[in-house]
């Protein structure tokens, strides 16, 4: 059993929590919690840690017996968490790899949701989660995007992550012009549009932008869409959260296909 | 200039911060940040604090000249605040306050959300904000829900919770039960639903039930509701975040009612 804040494993794991770039070197991720653990497939798995506790708890003990793990000490367990009351089962991971032309290729009318910017974890989590149950092919994002294996987003992806193609890129533009080409209709939600979202097709392939919490989508990017679309509101709000544009677009993708 | 923690003016914000009894017992709540202040309708407002810093600033300028305000010396105001990097503006306000009769006589086809046990303040917050775009006409809770006085609550509305009439009920089954006498439909998002959220007809009054995060809605109040409805989920998704959820259905009532 691990027993001290000073083992070299230890150490390893609260790198790996705090420090995106020493995730992306190894190319690795922490999954915690035992749905999240339970859904990852075998091979990806590289290191498994449990809390003594859970360790003898009834899950912990299924994983004991059928996975290789380490216990750790409650305290020091709780040093490596990101979580402040942890369940007690905490893995580091291999990190998935996509390129740009699998997602695109996957279907022959894709439905792709650009990002640019996204800031806050929770709202990238919640759009992968939200993306995977509206059948996007994948989910492209400016290198500026928030560190998808951050554990905020990990953990309110609820699982979406380990299934929705997803890929960086160095610069956005770049994809919309490739797009372009392939006649994917890139839209961008935008106050100066005259037509509702809901008015446009979107059962070919069509790709959604949507920009940063604070500054929305960058003129640049707004300007090379083929397409603006306006989110009619009403009262007084002036924008709706990024995660809920871009749910409401993504389930009229939806809508429509299955329609 | 206040500069000392133990004003009672500064232990008194504090304590509000802290306790939604006590911003109940009072009737009033806390509003932070520039945006949020300057929406206050001027009679709303009992006290207003001003960061020493912040009120030499432009913008800080102007609310000394147009409001009657108390400066504090910043690394108090920080204690008073509840976000970390405070914008040096914090008011005492007084809470609103609406009737169930008139959230729902308001509008001859109203369309409620009925919110049961929410806990997390982000979700209620954008669920406020999506709400007023999507045009709801009130939110009706059960009072175990997250209190919409929560600094995290306000804050993620953007303003939203001061035009959005809102109401906690005892018990959401009654209210269901009186809508049935209004002629309102209560829709409940449910698993064994078998029609698609958006084959049923929102134009007339109508109301959705969101349950809690973990749980979803409960059994009582899901056999009470007029229909179930699902909303598609493809891959492995099992459920929506909250928010997502009754921002889909809200939009799909929005949009119907456009059209």
């Amino acid at each position: 059993m691990i027993t001290s804040l000073s083992n070299s494993k230890v150490k390893h794991v609260i790198a790996l929590q705090k420090k995106a770039k020493k995730r992306n070197e190894e190319g690795v991720f922490i999954v915690e919690g035992i749905k999240m653990f339970l859904e990852l497939k075998k091979e990806m798995i590289q290191e498994v840690y449990l809390s003594e506790s859970f360790s003898s708890a009834k899950e912990g003990n299924y994983i004991v017996n059928n996975y290789q793990v380490e216990i750790v000490k409650d305290s020091i367990f709780q040093e490596m968490s990101d979580t402040k009351t942890p369940q007690g089962v905490l893995a580091v991971v291999k990190q998935m790899s996509y390129t740009l032309e699998e997602i695109v290729q996957k279907d022959s009318n894709p439905m792709l949701l650009l990002l640019e910017h996204i800031q806050d974890p929770g709202n990238l989590g919640t759009m992968i989660r939200a993306g995977e149950g509206a059948g996007v092919t994948g989910i492209i994002m400016s290198k500026d995007t928030v560190d998808i294996y951050n554990q905020k987003v990990i953990r309110s992806t609820m699982g979406s992550v380990y299934r929705v193609p997803f890929v960086y890129v160095n610069d956005l533009k770049d994809i919309v012009n490739k797009l372009k080409t392939m006649g994917i209709t890139t839209y961008a939600a935008h106050l100066l549009a005259n037509e509702s979202y809901d008015k446009k097709d979107y059962k070919k392939g069509c790709a959604f932008c949507i920009g940063n919490e604070a500054n929305g989508l960058s003129k640049e990017l707004s300007d090379l869409s083929d397409e603006y679309i306006k989110i009619p509101m009403l009262g007084q709000v002036e924008s709706l959260n990024a995660a809920m544009a871009a749910t409401i677009l993504m389930y009229e993708g939806a809508r429509q296909r299955r329609n």
